[in-house]
């Protein structure tokens, strides 16, 4: 049987072996069956050109948590791929931090069909900045 | 009139502004009124789990040029923001680097239709890895 | 001051002055401020070739809720228009008739985003068959 | 050996044996390997409020296209279901006639990428009037 806390470490050892989170100084907040949550503190050499966080950045976390929310619900033994997503940009990223939620709407044995929201948190405010809809595969494993 | 050298300079300058192209890596490879070419060389810091280019950084070059690309058919006192766009990962991004190409497919007075390609080069070979259809809207410009 | 039952009025010409509806079967089934159910009884002749209903006819009734939802949070003499939706087919469309829901996600002047679902219920069984994420802008009335 | 006429006969089967396509009153206009065009005449009764075509039936006929390039690419006794797609409305769909035309953009053992186009046709004068992105998948047949 797969506990909670099997999920947790199985999902945080493939968001720890991911150098391009590091990069952008994210950071996995919470891991639940079908729900993880990564956060990433604002600063600003992840701007774009207009002063907000870029946006490649702010589909990279939460791409990243609808990834990790999709393998919370997979076979163990298989790895998940980001088959596609589309993104809403709903206002400027710009605040203290960010936090990315995936959610898995629909497991499959193949696909998975996630949602995902950013939110921009500034002291006491948060708000919405982005929404996606995603869908994931689970293929065999890639050596390491 | 607008020549096509002012457009790059305007574009050129729209990208040199943008400190997340910088911690990628990426370079502004060519620029024309209605399509812009990014080039990022391949490292280990962008990868995922799965040894691959992170799903983040391929949409982050395809969208700045998607982005550029709609910037290089606006009123130049405008800025360009993205939308929305959506994503198709057809192929692992591995290579030597990526080129990502944006594209108008109808410009609007307010929003304008880009298409954006990604393609994984290695040596002589090239395949693309990934499809963009993206949503720009020109808003007023932000002061520096 | 609009009340809720102007909202619904107005709402309620728009659907009922678009054939494509009546074509399909479809009805309006409740208006809320930022959120539209449209109902559709399932039948032969509005399926593909598997069986199901066809992902056009889905698609169809969502957004045409997703509009219907934009539309009650616009200015009464603007006009509601696509600009453009991605929608994921998550089970197929069979039952004895489909629920779709539209629900504004964002409200903005010029674009709103909104988020669908689609429910198709046997008996006293339902479960999500689909999901859309939607842009729609107001437009200038276009005159009848 | 498979040769185009039989793709042909293949993907027209599936095609008339499409009860929503009838009711539209779309036709197959041409069928190659990766490529099918749908043509459907524009009448008064796939109208939405504003007059022009519904954003349904613009989805509807580029939504089968694509499915049908993608059956053209897949092993024959598989099936093919549209997993999720993206379009985006480009203009108003009035003319004589549309055309969508689907391709397929990469070809996968259990997905398949396509890429489609609606054109909306008035006399001599033709305008894309929709662009889509979408994903297919291959299913074990369902027995009629």
């Amino acid at each position: 049987m797969t506990t909670h806390s099997t999920v947790e470490r199985r999902v945080r050892a493939i968001f720890d072996d991911q150098p391009f989170m590091t990069i952008l100084g994210a950071t996995l907040e919470r891991v639940v069956p079908g729900e993880v949550e990564i956060r990433l503190p604002c600063r600003a050499e992840l701007t774009q050109h207009t002063g907000v966080m870029h946006a490649g950045v702010v589909t990279s976390i939460v791409d990243t948590a609808c990834g990790a929310a999709a393998a919370t619900v997979m076979e163990t033994e298989r790895d998940v791929v980001s088959v596609e997503f589309k993104i809403n940009l709903l206002a400027p990223a710009v605040g203290d931090y960010l936090r990315a939620v995936g959610r898995v709407v629909r497991a499959g044995r193949t696909l998975t069909v996630c949602s995902g929201e950013v939110w921009a948190v500034s002291g006491d405010e948060a708000r919405v900045v982005a929404l996606m809809q995603a869908t994931m595969m689970a293929v065999a494993r890639v050596q390491g």
